[in-house]
Formats: structure tokens, C-alpha cells, sequence
């Protein structure tokens, strides 16, 4: 996608996919929900799977996110998302650096970083992130390697960089209003979304709550 | 590389890296002294490392090779073999389809192919690929999910396919003889020299095995 696409996308509702936790069967059904709830914009994270098989899925679940104009990202892995023709990565610290992504894959697709400090938020956008991760913003239970991020920190990240980011960490219905007033583009979800009974009615109250950020 | 550097690769001693069985502290370290003992050609193999790690790993390892005119092939990892610059890629029967990664890498970059039936190696040399590793040749602990190969199996795969071949699994000094006259064009080891105590003096024995293939 071009520049004008890129600042038209909307961070509101970030989904990120999580099999071991998902309510129903398959990680292609538990995207469809989200996004018939209101996911809008959906991230792959696959941390287990071969590359056939991450490749094959990515390719699936591409249909279904292409069908509603919904941006899918995929995490860690550029060549899945070169593979796949996938819209864009999402790289923590420990992955390929921003920079080097960046040649690989182009100007046209859409690089997130993860940053939990204004120092990584600043090195990210000067690398070419499009968008960042911050967080952990709740204590979670679907990371393990994360440090808290305070809301006095949030803001600092929000003064220091221009480009949108998204909060992420144990964030449900019942604490994302603690993020309100900070800045925040949107809020990404894992359990409060793909781990609840319903799928679809989860996104659709954390769409509700997240537009009031 | 172009065609005729491609053509001019020596697949004759195939090192296949394992830091778990390494008898040295360093990935690097054993990539060297195998190197001077006469591998002609490494795949840098790692399963349970991040990104980031593996590409730096990559980086370090690729000045190593570079300097000593050696190809580096990554294992699996497209993103890591573009971001280090490595020579090429190894792609499993698990992996992204070869066809998909030669038009993510271009023509340059060397891919191989595993393959354990003769159907595999055609499809494998149609879909673009450089080179094929043709095993488990003979029982192996550095891998569980392979096939067993026949020397019967790797004829029918000479006379199958045009471009070279390595055979791999379990090879090691007392067995390699019985790979001869089959027309492989060179050795992947893993074990038989990395786990050596004197890996360069291993690298060395098998070398001069492997010439008489």
C-alpha cells in the first residue's frame, strides 16, 4: 500500500491471533468473528508452526482479510509475509531490526514495532516503523517477556514520536478505559477477543470501548 | 551469484551446523575450523533461536564464509537469508514451497531442496530449485522426522533430476563408502564433524572420503 493507504488504516481494534487460547477451531474462523465484531486490523502470530504450514494459513486467512479491506500483519516472520502477500509485519526486539525489514520489504508495506521505552518508540520510527506496539499496558498472560509500561510512560512515547501506536497487554473491557486520554491509536486484544465464548459480541464491546480512546 | 557461479559451487563437503552437538563454544567457531578442514559449502541450521539472534548469528557467520569463498545457505528462513545476505537458502518439505521462494529471492540467491523420493527431487527441480539434499540416507539423531533413502531411491533419483545433490543423514566416516558409484555430487554432515573433538581433523577425514564419491 502507498502512503495515503497507509494513513487511512484504523488501529481502533488491533487483533492478534493466539491458537493455543482461541475459543473455536480454527484461527481462520476466530479472524472472521473478530472482524464481523469489528477487528480492524488483524496481526497473525504464529510462534510454533512450520513455515509450510505459517504460509499456508497466512494465505487463508489473506482471503478473508482482503474480502473486508481489513490490513493482516503478520508477526516476526518477513518471508511469510512476502510469501503470503500479506500487508505488513510486526517485529518486537528481539526480531529482524526495523531497518533492515524496511529494505527487504519496501516502502509499500507496513512495518509495527513493538517498544515498551520512548527510546525504542524513537529508534522505531527513525528505522521506518509505520506504527508501534507499546505495551505490556496490563500485566498478560499471553506473553511471558514483557515489561510493564505506565501510563506516565505512554505519554512520554506519545511526545516522542509522530506516528500512530497501538497499546497492547491484558487489555479487556474491564481496564481499557484506564487508557483513555493518553493518545493511543487503538488497542490491540488477544484473550479479551479470541479466547472469549463469543467471539464476534467480545470484539464488538472492545470496538465500542476502544473508539473512546 | 549468476549461473556460472552457481555452476562453479563445490558441494563436495556439506557442513550442516548444530550448536546443540557442537564440540566448541561458538556456531562460528565450528563453521571455521570445519572450513579449514576442507567443507566447501555450509547451511547454517537453527531451530530454536529469534530472529534477531539468528540474523546476527547470520551476519557473524557470513564474514566468515565470505572470506574463505565458501557459500552460506540459511535453513528454512527467506527473511533471515535476505536480511544477512547469505548465498541461499535450504528449503525442507515443511518449508514454503520452493516455487514461492524463487520468486521472493530472485534468480541469484542458491536454493535447495530436500527431498527423500524421486517425485520430490522432479518436482523440486521444476519448481527452480539449485541443488537438492537427498536423505536421510542413512539412521540420524540430529533429525526425527526424515524417510529412509535406498541407494536404490537415490539412482532412480540421478536419473530423475539434472542438478547436483547431496546426500544426508547419519553420514560419517565408517559409512560413507557405501554412497560411492551413485553419482551424489557431495556429503552433508552434521555430527561426523561438528561433534568431533578435532573438527577440523574431522572435517579433513571426511573431505577426503567425499572426494571419492
Amino acid at each position: 500500500m502507498n502512503k495515503t493507504d497507509k494513513k487511512k488504516i484504523d488501529y481502533t481494534l488491533y487483533l492478534v491471533t493466539d491458537r493455543e487460547i482461541m475459543s473455536c477451531a480454527t484461527v481462520e474462523e476466530s479472524v472472521e468473528r473478530a472482524i464481523a465484531g469489528g477487528a480492524s486490523i488483524v496481526q497473525l502470530r504464529e510462534k510454533s508452526c512450520g513455515s509450510r504450514e505459517f504460509y499456508e494459513l497466512a494465505r487463508r486467512v489473506k482471503k478473508i482479510t482482503s474480502a473486508r479491506g481489513v490490513p493482516l500483519i503478520i508477526n516476526d516472520r518477513l518471508d511469510i509475509c512476502l510469501a503470503a502477500d500479506a500487508d505488513g509485519v510486526h517485529l518486537g526486539q528481539k526480531d529482524i531490526p526495523c531497518s533492515v525489514a524496511r529494505k527487504i520489504l519496501g516502502a509499500d508495506k507496513l512495518i509495527g514495532v513493538s517498544a515498551a521505552l520512548p527510546e525504542e518508540a524513537i529508534q522505531a520510527e527513525l528505522d521506518g516503523a509505520d506504527y508501534l506496539g507499546v505495551g505490556a499496558v496490563f500485566t498478560t498472560s499471553t506473553k511471558s517477556d514483557t515489561r510493564p509500561v505506565t501510563p506516565d510512560i505512554i505519554r512520554q512515547i506519545r511526545a516522542s514520536v509522530s506516528i500512530p501506536f497501538v497499546a497492547i497487554g491484558g487489555i479487556n473491557s474491564g481496564n481499557i478505559s484506564r487508557l483513555y486520554g493518553l493518545g493511543i491509536n487503538g488497542a490491540a486484544v488477544v484473550s479479551a477477543v479470541v479466547a472469549q465464548n463469543d467471539i464476534e459480541a467480545a470484539a464488538r464491546e472492545m470496538r465500542a470501548a476502544a473508539e473512546k480512546l
